[in-house]
């Protein structure tokens, strides 16, 4: 998809601006796995999905993560380019979890535009608002849902992702996006397993009675 | 002190604008204690703090809280007016933690003047940055720090707020602040005691060695 299409104000640009736009930005890939944005102030720019699935996340000093969301064709990132917007003063992680292509917006070349377009600026409010939803909802989960309930609905949402209910991760991975140790996820899986509402198997856990796993993440 | 002082690209704005502004916005007086905003969807607007002190904060279904900010003079609240944001699902309280004085501008106000200003727009940019910042530091906090250290971080920054060693608060208060349960709160507490770092008594904590508490929140 070419970059005039996914980026939803272009339009509302001015033909010097949408030029300006077009000189700066490029077309990459990531295959699976790869580490686009490490935090730390490196300063990748704006991440644009075109194709594929990343995932942002926070890493702890001890190597700890937890997945603060994901991001699908469309959606923009703001945090790979925090260097160029003085306010943010944090840092996300961003990984491929699919093969992506996406469009890279260089921080000040953004950062430029939003400080001379009405419809950039608004756009951007637009962004950072609906990513504060996301992450404080994760704080309510996290302060005030039992784990249990988070790693059924977690599996849930992944079994619907994939398409399929049999997940292929690791507990470790797991671990990963919920923000916990790998010890409580292995315990709370047999835990589910006991109960009849998944199969672990080396490298998959396949998901057995749905309807009863929905029931403990409500 | 006046709004126009008070709003930091007032000067930005064009005569109209500040007219409209100006014509809206009213001043408003909480004293200490007052709930301003329950969240749940009441639209109180935007709040422009003059004097005082304002605690935003989340509660759980079962009453739980946690403190995500305070709010200080020059300081403004853009989610006590959610409603008038479309990308802003989530629901914040605020209440006055001094006898407060505020400017309030009416959420449909604010979001016209945000389609129509570049300055405020950015400005609006820059207050939902700094927000997510505290945020996302707080989500660190609850993830991968202790909750000792968070208690013995909390003590230092309300005596430094309070400007006194000896704070005036209930178990309860605290366990309200830093989002866990009363006794959790009380058990620190009584080994900070055992420890010689505070004195207990009802209803106030002394600090009795401040650099032993430093030490324990790094």
């Amino acid at each position: 998809m070419e970059f005039s299409d996914l980026f939803p104000v272009f339009s509302k640009l001015t033909k010097a601006q949408q030029d300006l736009l077009l000189s700066g930005v490029s077309k990459r890939t990531a295959p699976k796995g790869t580490v686009l944005h490490r935090g730390e102030g490196d300063c990748l720019g704006l991440v644009l999905v075109a194709e594929g699935q990343l995932r942002a996340f926070l890493t702890s000093e001890e190597g700890r993560q937890i997945t603060l969301y994901r991001l699908f064709p469309w959606d923009l990132c703001l945090f790979s380019a925090s260097c160029s917007m003085r306010s943010i003063q944090f840092d996300i992680q961003l990984e491929a979890e699919r093969d992506t292509v996406f469009w890279l917006i260089p921080a000040d070349l953004y950062q430029a535009l939003s400080q001379d377009s009405l419809a950039v600026a608004n756009h951007t409010n637009e962004i950072l608002s609906a990513r504060f939803t996301e992450v404080m909802w994760l704080m309510e989960q996290i302060l005030w849902r039992r784990m249990d309930k988070r790693l059924a609905a977690f599996l849930l949402e992944e079994s619907e992702l994939e398409g399929s209910s049999t997940l292929k991760t690791t507990h470790d991975r797991i671990a990963d996006h919920l923000g916990t140790a790998r010890e409580v996820v292995t315990r709370m899986l047999r835990y589910l397993q006991s109960e009849g509402m998944v199969q672990l198997s080396r490298g998959s856990i396949a998901i057995t009675d749905e309807e009863k796993l929905r029931e403990l993440a409500l």
